[in-house]
């Protein structure tokens, strides 16, 4: 740990130090610098006459001052915690940014603000409690991005912001890996594909409905507003935006799900309709998470590196926290059908 | 937000008065305060000169200097990450203390070390950022508490700790629910009841085991060694042990697992081995959680009311935190036994 003298020059005293001046033991030393209520006045007199004397700052938010650093970043996830511990798209964006942050022995700081919340949110990032942000499933709006920006705070974002941002951002390429999936279904002779749509306040959602819509133009058959569905990436509002779909157009035989977790819900509809997959209708998602090869047929899906865009998103982070000002980054991954039961060929009787 | 001079007096002057006396905007003052280095020396001196005049402290590092607090709380749950999101316990416990520190206007700040980075969270957890902190699934060697406690952090912990620590904690009356749980069993006609035991590093794996044991000693049944079998809380750890039990003892015909992950787990076991559940062997898991009326058939389990765990936890450290040197608290909550199909009485040929 770096000690500094309150007027910013690095000095060399420590806490062991300080309780050799002061007389007192190191455990006493941290009980005063952090406010414990457990000491004498007169001891807390000598360990801060002892500060003064050595020039120690002695708690990280007095160093911050100095520095500037807490050496912590900050993880904004604002979905309904349901969400962030049921989607198996969480863990893995967590797991690669930590993988990073801990190789360079910075401190993950995970923030979930519910609904109403962002202010307080806003409050802790901006007040030096760490470096920088990470903004991670992004709606269109959050107002955490302004907040942070006007504060000069350090930010990456995921996925792409569809407002202006002086931010850097990682995401997948949503409109080619949906274009991909719904090539996919017609070459193997599907007529009536139906989509099941992200949420509509964020790029993913969005893009993967624009993949697919200019998939099919691009096979010319007609976009129709009775095979589009939208739902919340879950597996229940996958489920009843399946049931919807089948109501409007029985005759659909395949379906683009924007998310494995959709995907499955919708599944569950097909089999307790009566309908066989791949036989009937086929199906692919969007993740390529575990739920793929669990689910009966697996799940033919889009494979994006989502562990890989947690770990670029705090290597962009730290890169901007350690220069000054640096150009705002957009780094665009790329996607990969992966091909399992659930959308195989149809079969000619 | 209050304001405070640097004396410790508190100011009225906010950064809208700063912007006001400085001749900038709100953002840019936010944008000096914050370090940005996209402000031109001319405009930074021009702020800090407002600053120094007003007596404004400009951040929430240098406020809590004066007030040492940040008005937000530390969670940290040291388990595997996997666990952390596969387990619904977690979710169910930060529900409960996310409840609680909303209602306060504090900020949850969740840390998740991996296994050799509790050092770095220590120095997060003391450093200022935090007012207090939660120490969720405590085991025995961890020595995060040592490093709090010296430090003078308020702090609670779960479950109750193994060693002496001068700390409140809230656990469950973790031995009397695996009693209940035997009891049921052993009423029912079973009469070689296993176990899947917890980790034995912490109160919940010890006092389960303990509480099975004491059952059967009260209905006069010998404990066998081989007839215990420790996992790790996990549904891949309560199969692997089930696999174990039914090898050394074929004539198994009932199970308590510690937890209900564990017990679906067993059941799986069960059914590939052909054994009927409950006709000819009856489970009992520990949580009542969501799985237990998922698995087939559904799990007779022992609730433990995680939510209010986590409730009552952030209550006590919200108390901590604003009297000083409150005395330790130990809250035991009870548990309740919840009978379902698993564990329904033997068929009589």
């Amino acid at each position: 740990m770096t000690t500094s003298t309150r007027d910013g020059r690095n000095g060399a005293a420590t806490l062991e130090q300080v309780a050799k001046v002061a007389g007192v033991s190191r455990a006493t030393v941290s009980r005063v610098v952090n406010g414990s209520p457990k000491v004498s006045d007169d001891i807390r007199r000598a360990v801060e006459a002892a500060v003064a004397e050595l020039g120690y700052v002695p708690n990280r938010a007095a160093r911050s001052l100095v520095t500037r650093r807490s050496d912590s970043i900050g993880v904004v996830i604002a979905e309904p915690s349901g969400r962030l511990f049921t989607d198996p798209f969480f863990p893995r964006v967590l797991r690669g940014i930590s993988a990073y942050l801990s190789s360079r022995d910075l401190q993950l700081v995970l923030l979930m603000p519910a609904a109403g919340e962002t202010h307080r949110t806003a409050d802790y990032l901006t007040a030096g409690h760490v470096d920088g942000a990470l903004l991670v499933s992004l709606h269109d709006d959050d107002p955490l991005p302004g907040r942070i920006a006007e504060a000069g705070i350090p930010m990456v974002v995921s996925p792409r912001p569809r407002r202006p941002l002086a931010a850097s951002y990682v995401d997948v390429d949503n409109a080619g890996g949906a274009h991909s999936a719904v090539a996919h279904l017609v070459g193997n002779g599907r007529r009536v594909v139906a989509t099941i749509a992200g949420p509509q306040d964020m790029a993913p959602g969005v893009d993967r409905l624009t993949g697919y819509r200019e998939a099919l133009r691009d096979a010319r058959l007609p976009s129709e507003p009775d095979l589009e569905a939208v739902a919340d990436f879950t597996q229940e509002g996958g489920a009843v935006a399946m049931e919807r779909l089948l109501k409007a157009r029985p005759d659909i035989d395949a379906v683009f799900a924007a998310s494995d977790q959709m995907a499955a819900g919708a599944l569950s509809v097909l089999a307790a309709s009566g309908r066989r997959v791949p036989e009937d209708v086929a199906i692919v998602g969007f993740d390529d998470s575990a739920v793929a090869t669990t689910t009966s047929p697996a799940l033919t899906s889009v494979r994006q590196p989502v562990e890989e865009m947690g770990e670029e998103m705090a290597r962009l982070l730290v890169a901007a926290v350690e220069r000054s000002d640096p150009a705002p980054r957009r780094v665009i991954l790329a996607t990969q059908l992966i091909r399992r039961a659930s959308s195989a060929g149809r079969r000619v009787p």
